[in-house]
């Protein structure tokens, strides 16, 4: 009983702070649009072009949005597998948690100015994101703090899912010295490998 | 068990963190209310006509407010349907996410300019919001996630209950090209339409 | 079954996003205190001075927070008695979190500027939250939605709890006009009331 | 039953707001970066050196989230072993959440001018955030809201852990009155404090 003080089961807290860092990440982002400043009476005229100004935050905007929604999923599914928790486990959500709501700083300036200073620390923000979730899942199963279905070569193969973005934004971080706008359009590389995986790990589980 | 990892029973988290989004989105529009600024010795008489001018932030805020609320209730009773998930349905429900969190720019923006395109990019992010989310339960429904009591009747005005906001949202842009002043009424008719819905809805629960 | 469209067991998720509320309104009333801006050499002698100048904003924080958080005590209590839902109550509801979500501007108004006007503007916000969350208790203990326990007595001692507040902030508009400085220790009256009140339900809860 | 509306079982709402806080906290504490504003065609040159300025913002940025998160953990730990509430824990706990959610405002204060007094002030509220949280659970144990296992000494113990950060920041005042730069690594001693503290409370388990 007393042992809960320093660790024990569920993790029904642990989600619940964390749905709520992912959910107020999702909506700040929001708040790096401002409305211009016209006359009045220059509005019609003059909105049109400031709005379409706004393009590169869109930019970030979206992407920033996806991909912390795509890690939501990924947290919401890793969760569902892990069954207790101890202090560690605790505090590398938190580091986890530290990364995902470190993010609107670089997407604003991202969408700001666009050098390879910014994407760099951009790029290396998501590589964060995924690092430590990777490090809270890998801490979970070799715990044992996971169901026992989940096998040491299913562990692996979903370790394997959290690096696919630190993977894709470290690439676009070299391709960023090519070519910055090419870079850009590296984050597109999540979707395929992401269904990739899923078609992997559906495969594993036909074969058991 | 591992299929828990693709798709999986209930949609607690899902929930949250919509409701997480929900409750900020609400939080965040009273931002666009700014202090005015005048000398402390003059507040007495120049505050009242400052607060004033407030007035057509105050129109978008409570509009935006109410139609949250309304996508609120909406998402609260089909999700009360909604029994399992799979990724499809969480990217569907990030995606009514995304046009919710967005609102607070378009909402600042009406408020602060009345023109046709600062009232046609805030109807077309409420039309988004009701299209977004009439795919995410059309697309359970689809999936069979709903209990069987839903026949596929039922799911069908369930579905037309979402598209009430888009139509109207939709109309009130053709209505801005003749009158942007008769626009700005045009979402009270979303009371009388869902007034109408609930009384079908409910005529059909008699049928059975 | 398929009447939990418009009506159902639970209010769960009512809860969940008043907390949502709760919690931002809460956390967000600090976001009127600005860091001030002096050079950084003479931070030393010129920072006390200017933070001392914040006191009217403290002030306003402190007792926004403490009243929003007295009616977060109250709203817990009363869902505690709430038992079923329907659509009117999911309304009257989001008219309360309306009045809450609000807040935040009418206090940083009169931590800005001390007149009548601001106080009568924020007084005007807490009776409103006072109003409208009585009315919703009011109307789930008309439709039944409480457990049998509670009768017709308790229902309407429990709506008399509600209108402390706003009959002490109305109270306090009143007093404005003779004195504004006198008007500001008019909400103290609210904890001698409360305490009242928990002494008068206590002694009801004796006799049965 | 009835008793519910001035006290009950469960603490349920209260983990829920408390969650709430501190995932807005930690998500707000970015909200102190600013993008700085520089002519585009000089973002190359001149964004490296400016984003360098912000160091100390990120000092005083991981400090809080770290030490908010601390203070995360240590309540969940605590409401663990809370089994009932009455209306006093509640307004405690509204109390200790109150200090949490000052926070943001001491960081980018200690972020932006470093003198004896800011840091004064960011210590003084930690201190406050530890010892309000401490008697929080000081009255839960004595109120008996605590499981049979954990006998006064446990209580006590416990007690003891959340007044590890009052005491470190306390010292760290007096530590900055003869050097500032010594004063903001004070916090480090947190660490070793913590870990001494579960080999405690860990050896006590093992005796039983």
């Amino acid at each position: 009983m007393t042992v809960r003080v320093l660790e024990g089961e569920g993790t029904e807290r642990l989600e619940a702070i964390s749905d709520g860092v992912f959910a107020i990440v999702l909506t700040l982002l929001v708040l790096q649009f401002e409305v211009p400043t016209v006359p009045s009476a220059q509005a019609d005229s003059q909105l049109p072009s400031l709005l379409l100004e706004l393009q590169p935050l869109l930019f970030s905007y979206l992407l920033s949005f996806f991909t912390v929604g795509l890690y939501w999923v990924i947290h919401q599914n890793l969760f569902q597998q892990i069954e207790r928790h101890d202090r560690i486990l605790l505090y590398l959500n938190l580091l986890f948690l530290l990364t995902i709501s470190f993010l609107p700083f670089p997407t604003e300036l991202i969408g700001t100015y666009s050098t390879r200073l910014t994407w760099g620390l951009y790029a290396t923000n998501f590589a964060l994101v995924g690092l430590t979730m990777t490090a809270t899942w890998w801490y979970a199963a070799r715990r044992d703090f996971t169901p026992e279905e989940i096998t040491p070569h299913h562990a692996r193969l979903i370790s394997l899912r959290g690096l696919i973005v630190p993977a894709v934004f470290l690439l676009s971080m070299a391709v960023s010295l090519v070519s910055l706008e090419l870079a850009y359009w590296a984050p597109l590389l999540i979707v395929p490998l992401q269904v990739w995986w899923v078609r992997v790990y559906g495969s594993l589980q036909d074969e058991l």
